[in-house]
């Protein structure tokens, strides 16, 4: 079976996007996220977006794993997903509604003959409510809580942001460091659903550096809801202003913070490849 | 600059394979192997394979790492080399010969109207010689060594075969056992320019089961010219009969060695994906 396709990435983080009507009959998303996003066997890429029909927004993203499992949202995906549907036209105007499953989006695109370059991504509100997250506890939210794990301590701060996201402030970001304790926080029993965990390092009230494990998923180039998180986090700690440059492994974000706590994210969105994905 | 390519598998071994002729003047191939082989900023692939004119062969391989270092040779490589040749009709016979930086080699493919399924190579002779392989010891062939590493005690055999190959027999493949010894053995001082180490278990005298570490790249699902050495080692020292199946991580191989000891790799080459790279 033959079903084009195009490979872009957000800040490292890449994808498989194709048009849900492009897709063959009797071939499951799940089926199409597992087979092309392997690495080897198959196009490669972290997850697949899916271009679809909305009722009540301009368009749909549907958002698969590499696993083949279902997800929410992801922030360098939906930068990656309005480039294309900007630039093949399915959508006409620069600011457009994108319905996910984590609500309906707001979106505007940026660029100049060459198609779109970037993409602000209003991100809406954190979270706090821990049922909603959720985290194990009673308190009324779960904000520089102490965590002992294998006798290292950690101060974390936990918010539903699509997607769980706990975040550490640490002075050093190793890599190490992070593959050791990011898996075992994510598996904590304190998070029922597990977590994504996000070291952030302040450089100044105006730029973080972010490194972050993701759940079900390891160290990632760049997680665009985890950026989102951090500077969240960072924003109602004072740790920063509402305008805040951030980098992570893959590319630089930004993050910007309104008076009555909404955020906005804005980065890139690039076109890798475009072709013909022989199924099998 | 927009470049077109297709990206095939042999045996989970992957590449992206590309007509030298189609190569925009001004890029280097080693830039656009380290770009288009990123697994999250590029196509994604172990390495590529480039079409380029023969003057004493049929057709010639330029093949480069995904790090864009030029290599000899490619075992899965040049099964996916020799059908995509055949499948774009650059060459039209079932049998022909292929330049590579590790000499001449003599190929068959086998296939039907959906174009080759596999292919079958002449690997030609494995070379025994120390300082050709290159191995620092005085004896005159180095098979069956007792080698010392980190308290843990090998029988190793080393062999050139278009690269550097050592073999360890064992009863267990365990994954973990392979990265904690394979680097190790990789870079020991007995090899002046490394060598790839391959893990092998003999089920049978036509059977063996086979994981290889390789030099530079690590633990990989397949390699070729590692399957052909353990067989021919395997066959030198009377463990195997003359036809041997191969199972690696990424599939399943045939080796067959003639009364001379010549030997010949038989394997599958398989489309991904075709498309033009918005190189950067």
């Amino acid at each position: 079976m033959n079903i084009p396709f195009k490979k872009m990435h957000g800040a490292g983080n890449d994808f498989v996007v194709i048009k849900l009507e492009e897709l063959p009959e009797g071939i499951s998303l799940s089926d199409f996220a597992a087979k092309s996003c392997h690495r080897h066997f198959g196009i490669g890429a972290d997850g697949i977006l899916v271009v679809a029909p909305s009722e009540v927004a301009d368009t749909k993203m549907i958002y698969y794993n590499s696993d083949g499992s279902l997800a929410n949202m992801c922030g360098n995906g939906i930068r990656c997903f309005a480039k294309f549907v900007h630039d093949e036209g399915i959508v006409k105007q620069d600011q457009f509604s994108v319905e996910t499953l984590a609500g309906v989006l707001l979106l505007e695109v940026k660029g100049g003959d060459c198609g779109v370059e970037a993409v602000k991504v209003n991100m809406g509100h954190m979270i706090f409510e821990p049922s909603q997250i959720p985290v194990a506890t009673t308190k009324d939210r779960f904000i520089k809580e102490a965590l002992e794990i294998d006798g290292e301590y950690f101060e974390v701060s936990t918010v539903l942001m699509g997607v769980p996201h706990t975040v550490i402030f640490s002075q050093q970001l190793n890599i190490e460091y992070i593959k050791k304790y990011g898996p075992m926080i994510e598996k904590h029993h304190l998070f029922p659903k597990k977590t994504n965990v996000n070291f952030a390092k302040i450089i100044d009230r105006g730029h973080i550096q972010v490194k972050t494990w993701e759940r079900g998923a390891g160290y990632t180039l760049a997680c665009g809801t985890g950026v989102t998180s951090v500077c969240g986090i960072a924003h109602h700690l004072d740790y920063v202003d509402g305008d805040v440059t951030v980098d992570a492994d893959g590319g630089r974000l930004r993050i910007t913070i309104t008076r009555n706590d909404e955020i906005f994210m804005e980065g890139p969105a690039t076109d890798i490849c475009r072709g013909i994905f022989f199924m099998k």
